[in-house]
């Protein structure tokens, strides 16, 4: 990561005022450590089929039989050892960047974060909790319920449902700074303020609500009754807009 | 990519299809051509800034300069050659696998593909249609409006939305093969049959709908009375859920 870029200003906030609150810090700085965001062959050992690599097939081969690549597993054992992930980055194209998001693809492992039954309130990180924590070139506006980006909650669910909550997580509210590129210094020492005083209560605070997996019936569809709680699922009547 | 994989037999579908069609096919296999998905420095062959950069600048002064990196050149010549660009891949944690992602994050450059006011309607992509193409575990209940993953509407809308439609093209409905892992080998090739049928009329597949940006205000929020069209915007008034 560039030392000098808003980001790197926020991980230093980030770790700095953990820290000073009691918490034990790890950090994967992607860039640093060079990490390749690529599924492929190597990723495991000793596959079950070499000749055609079915990716989470051979993650859950891989995980039973201590093979999966050492950058994976160290990330791996990183990942449960936390009470709470903060995946921390520069929105690109509405999303993660694509570091992040292969660290994902990697290390997220079939066997141990999700599979076998682990979904959503069973998966594999249940207990822990998670937020997203980025900065952005847009402005607020733009990304509200009206806005011309779309309402931010829908733009992040399938990360925050998809990847966070499917895994178990329970997922706190994101942490976004807004329109960076268009700030004076000091609204971006404003902005690194506002964050660690989010990180500081971090605690107290209310995880985004989702559904149980018990609200769905045996074709995982809403059971007649239960009203949508978050912005990926409608009633089966609803018009949608 | 893997050669006994769905996604190749989808891609030797694709190509046979089109070119049987008449069209003129054009190949980024970003596997078979190691393409890199990290945006680095070396992306740049002689940075404004080589002390800090900021990526989207950057990419803004080296397309003034013709210093964009060899491999994001013939990238951006290929996409800039398109009528219609098919996104065809594995479904990843609900999105687009790392690599991809990244051939987006280095390839869709600041200055042509989109800023300085080309975005949405006014993309530097305008004129051409785009659909996504991908296999994916789930079955189709779990990505109704009322299912568990959400609506498929929601989970695609960043990339429907916020990576195509920003662009400026103009973006058909998703071609989505759904539990392929499940299914024999009968109705993995029926399911090829449907993507050749679906790419044997795609001249005439008619695009989904999103907002103008004539519909938004100067702080980019639907103007009143403007009833939300997609997924991603509601009225102010509106609930959610």
């Amino acid at each position: 990561m560039d030392p000098l870029s808003f980001n790197a200003a926020m991980l230093k906030t980030a770790h700095y005022t953990l820290k000073a609150r009691g918490h034990d810090v790890r950090i994967s700085d992607l860039y640093e450590m060079g990490f390749d965001p690529v599924t492929r062959p190597g990723d495991f050992k000793a596959p079950k089929d070499p000749d055609h690599i079915r990716y989470d097939i051979e993650q859950r081969h891989a995980v039973a039989h201590r093979g999966l690549a050492d950058e994976i597993d160290s990330e791996l054992e990183k990942l449960l050892w936390c009470d709470c992930l903060i995946l921390q980055f520069p929105f690109y194209w509405f999303g993660l960047p694509a570091i992040l998001k292969g660290w994902v693809d990697r290390v997220f492992v079939n066997g141990i974060v999700y599979g076998g039954g682990k979904w959503y309130d069973r998966g594999g990180l249940s207990g822990k909790r998670t937020m997203l924590a980025f900065s952005t070139g847009c402005y607020p506006t733009m990304c509200g319920p009206d806005g011309i980006n779309g309402d931010m909650d829908v733009i992040l669910w399938p990360i925050q449902n998809g990847i966070l909550r499917f895994s178990g997580m329970q997922v706190l509210p994101p942490h976004i700074a807004y329109s960076v590129a268009y700030r004076t210094d000091q609204q971006r020492r404003e902005l690194l303020e506002e964050y660690a005083a989010r990180l500081g209560a971090i605690e107290a605070d209310k995880p985004l609500e989702f559904h149980h997996r018990d609200d769905f019936t045996a074709e995982w569809r809403l059971k007649p009754g239960i009203k949508p709680v978050a912005v990926g699922q409608r009633s089966p009547g609803d018009s949608g807009g």
